[in-house]
């Protein structure tokens, strides 16, 4: 089975790690020489929108996939046109754009914070004035760990963000008082099969990832079989195969959901040590069309992003039940390089080995 | 950290797997072209003793390693005296030849089996009288998966054997009753500190190993305690760097060494899944100088090799608890293709789960 996977950082990189034990070889295009994918598969150096590159990209794979939701549009329309691609194009596109998005659920019946798309600033206007502010501007499309984003507090925010921001499709999002900021990964096989991951909980600092608790703790059963719930719906609305995640705030026992990322997720990165089947493997079944494997935590786990700069190896690896994962990325501000899951048997010690990973960044 | 390794077998690919995510990057030597560990890392492909394959394999390396004792004498001289080379050069000089690591075994107060050296035909028929029969003989050098061996049950049999495998240095060795076969996991770091799996039991098919259960059934912790002092031993006596694996008999309370590989083995290949740290990232952590992994075993496990064939992926990834690992080699009698490891919270549940395994072979 040969894999093309669109996009050569460390998702992709993961998925590889996590398919050469199933037999499968890899494929990957990005238009980045030194992709970190690159170093352990064949890799294709072209821009994604370069015919010539997705041709000899394509030629010969199994199936394809992306590590990313911003593939551009011809891209994803060769691809489908000459390979078979997971996920489905449909969920890439309404991924692609923050306000498809937020359609979605809403069509679906699940709750998300009050918005409204903006295309001008007089547009902007009326939105501040129907949602109230605080309110985060968004750009429909690219935004990513935090770009793209513009916090109003005050009417004078208003021609501010239009500046920092304006000029391309917008949406407004109303500000939701939530208690926190959780995600589910869900996996659907080719053969409509599903499986969840246990809610996770996650901290972001400055717009990026930087703790994810696995299981989400004091989880709510109850919780859990909501987001299962309101996840089958996105899955079955897109006949689903691969993995998906869902950004979610909790409200006291309410979930509103915030993102899908047609993809395998950062606040998976836990998996790997952290459950029985990482959601990378998981990922690469459904898309070759395998079984899909359990998802049950191994006692309580966290994972730390390393962002900028790269702690010392041996400081990590003398912490128990600490696994460094790097990416073979050269440091810079604001960069995911890598990141450390921990296991402990208790949240506790959980806890303590989390506090003396971050004492080390 | 740039590490080389001599060997682009099934051992040396599961090394890089278990290496990229430290942020390592991987270069190997094999006389393949399609060598396994290839499909995700550097391959030169040259002999073992060309010394301009030597050159560019060592060229640039951090550290170099190797997967497979029988490392020419040539290329670890080459290697010793252009690179850091763990494990040192006299456990593999050891590891190489059957009489050698009886003697060491010997001179360290580990019991063995009785043996002779057979260097003639009239050297057998001494060596049968003074150890009796049956008995077994193999050669000194070059022996693996059951090769280069000949089980003597009758006078007859000397001048059948000597015509099988005589003409190269020999080895008798006499019969022992024991239970079992068991095998340790012995791992020491560049700074002396040493860590050590739990006894596994090892079952072997015409020679080559089948079926690895770990923790061995029943084990004793006396039992542990011996096979860890031991092997202890070894470690010092070679100021050992790297994993080391020992193979055991157990009669009753007592162990005999049997055999030593200076590097990662195939009855530790459950530890992928099975215990907190792999043999195989244990093994870089040690030769890298960082600190070593917990080697506690998750639960009950087995490992399966799939020899010859490769059984169907689907039903194999359906058995609960069960993982496939293939090695991307074409399928050969013989030939090992690939483990499926399987994990339980009981040995009752690991029996029948290993059951199932079987039953796809």
């Amino acid at each position: 089975m040969k894999v093309g996977i669109l996009g050569g950082g460390q998702l992709g990189r993961m998925l590889a790690l996590a398919g050469y034990p199933l037999g499968f070889r890899f494929r990957f295009l990005d238009p980045a020489a030194d992709a970190p994918a690159g170093h352990l598969a064949e890799l294709v150096v072209a821009p994604y929108d370069d015919p010539a590159g997705l041709e000899r990209f394509a030629a010969g794979l199994d199936v394809a996939t992306y590590e990313f939701e911003n593939v551009p549009a011809a891209a994803a329309a060769y691809l489908t046109d000459h390979v078979v691609v997971f996920p489905p194009r449909r969920a890439l596109e309404v991924g692609q754009d923050r306000l498809a998005e937020k359609e979605c659920f809403r069509s679906l019946g699940i709750p998300t914070s009050p918005f409204r798309a903006v295309d001008d600033l007089e547009g902007l206007r009326r939105a501040v004035e129907e949602l109230g502010l605080p309110a985060v501007l968004k750009t429909r499309r690219l935004g990513y760990d935090g770009k793209g984003q513009y916090v109003l507090r005050e009417p004078a925010d208003i021609d501010r963000a239009w500046e920092a921001i304006g000029g391309v499709p917008l949406l407004l999002e109303g500000f939701v008082a939530f208690d926190r900021e959780l995600s589910i990964l869900a996996v659907r096989g080719r053969d409509g099969a599903t499986a969840f991951y246990p809610l996770v909980e996650n901290r972001h600092e400055e717009g990026i990832l930087r703790l994810t608790t696995a299981p989400a703790p004091g989880l709510d059963p109850a919780l859990q079989r909501a987001a299962e719930t309101l996840a089958g719906r996105v899955l079955a609305e897109f006949d689903y195969v691969g993995v998906l995640a869902i950004e979610l705030f909790q409200r006291g026992d309410e979930l509103l959901a915030n993102e899908l990322a047609p993809r395998v997720h950062n606040s998976g990165h836990w998996t790997i040590e952290g459950a029985e089947t990482s959601q990378f493997e998981n990922h690469l079944r459904a898309i070759c069309g395998l079984p899909l494997g359990a998802t049950a935590p191994r006692g309580h786990v966290a994972m730390i992003n390393l962002i900028g700069t790269i702690p010392d190896a041996a400081a990590v690896l003398a912490i128990p039940g600490a696994h460094l994962h790097l990416y073979g990325k050269a440091p810079r501000p604001r960069r995911k390089v890598g990141h450390v899951t921990v296991l402990a048997d208790d949240p506790e010690t959980l806890r303590r080995r989390v506090e003396a990973v971050i004492a080390l960044l």
